[in-house]
């Protein structure tokens, strides 16, 4: 069969497109270059941020994240992965804006949690991801129920998310997200969805350890068997 | 000053692609997403192997490069990078089939080498980077001398690269490699040029420790520069 070409849309961050691009390639089954599926990346940095537009007025992102979209289709790309939840709150206009299919991170990663049998799960994600209620959307009529952070929990995400892993500071103070991560825990999730794309950077970055599952690993599998890939 | 969109001409193999890509990021200094740069790129993985063709009589690559060369550049890219020491023995076709600039990885690790005050170093590279003489004619009139390994030494450069690295094999036995690389330094080599794309991530990878000037990473600090970025 006649592997197909898998496009990114990404920059929301470029850490996260970088962390999806190793994840479809560590995911792939190949002994050599060529046995490794071709893959078109916009790393549009260009792209407003996602959260200031859901929740505070900001600047609308769909027309760049539509014009990527077309920009890597037109490239040659057969089907779209987005590494970043929050833009999937415009993913409607994404799909709209092109004639191959897209990927739907957030639809797909319910669906892992089902397989895996997990009844409570803790959303750790952006503002504008949380307070659109993507997640629980996703979620619905599935049996999962999603726990979410205490204000000052959900604070403290947000800054390792921005001043942290966004800012590239290495030295970051981690103490608050683990606060953070724990309390969902103790609430009674039996995992963490690593719902914001530049959180499973940071759990390598700052060497972070939690039941956990991640979005993008989840996306980057679906995205090699979507092209025509085997799986490693 | 506006900043340009940094094209990326890769999959040769995919993780040395994946590799520039994160050493773009690393390197550019940005506290949000949309201070990074702008990146487009064409993981390739089509793209014949390029030491067959320079010395076996292998397929060709000069038409898949100059497609994607082209690709990129129609995608909006301004400038291009391409991550594969041996594809620039191609380097004069993919510059004819593009009205942007390519940068050139190899003579930027002359000058790079030449700013260090390195007089000897050791060539870890492809057998086709290697006989096709690229690295020498690069470095002629540089003063720089350029040591290659002895046979049996080039052979295990070969073995980390094709069946360890690019075969994604993290259990493959690297003893035979440590001692080509120990080779070159005990014949004065002052450094080691890890002139093949994947050798950066196999030094990650396996955890190998040796004084080494990595051509990834000069480009992607050239990238950077040349797209009006700052550096880190």
């Amino acid at each position: 069969m006649a592997k197909k070409i898998i496009g990114i849309l990404g920059g929301m961050g470029p850490a996260a497109t970088a962390d999806l691009f190793s994840k479809i390639i560590v995911s792939t089954k190949a002994a050599n270059d060529q046995e490794h599926l071709h893959v078109i990346i916009d790393s549009n940095t260009s792209i407003p941020d996602r959260t200031e537009a859901l929740i505070h007025g900001g600047e609308d992102p769909t027309e760049q994240l539509t014009l990527s979209a077309r920009r890597i289709a037109a490239a040659g790309a057969e089907l779209i992965a987005m590494p970043c939840n929050t833009a999937h709150g415009f993913y409607d206009a994404v799909c709209a804006a092109v004639d191959i299919p897209v990927l739907h991170m957030i639809r797909l990663t319910a669906q892992e949690l089902l397989l895996k049998g997990i009844k409570c799960a803790g959303l750790l994600a952006t503002d504008g991801t949380v307070q659109s209620g993507i997640y629980e959307r996703c979620f619905e009529g599935s049996g999962i129920e999603l726990l979410t952070p205490s204000p000052a929990a959900q604070a403290a995400v947000m800054q390792l998310t921005y001043e942290g892993v966004k800012a590239g500071r290495r030295d970051f103070d981690t103490s608050e997200f683990k606060k953070a991560a724990q309390e969902l825990l103790d609430r009674g999730a039996q995992t963490l969805i690593l719902g914001c794309t530049e959180l499973p950077p940071a759990f390598e970055m700052y060497d972070l350890h939690y039941p956990h599952i991640d979005p993008t690993l989840v996306l980057a599998r679906a995205a090699v068997l979507a092209a025509g890939g085997e799986l490693n």
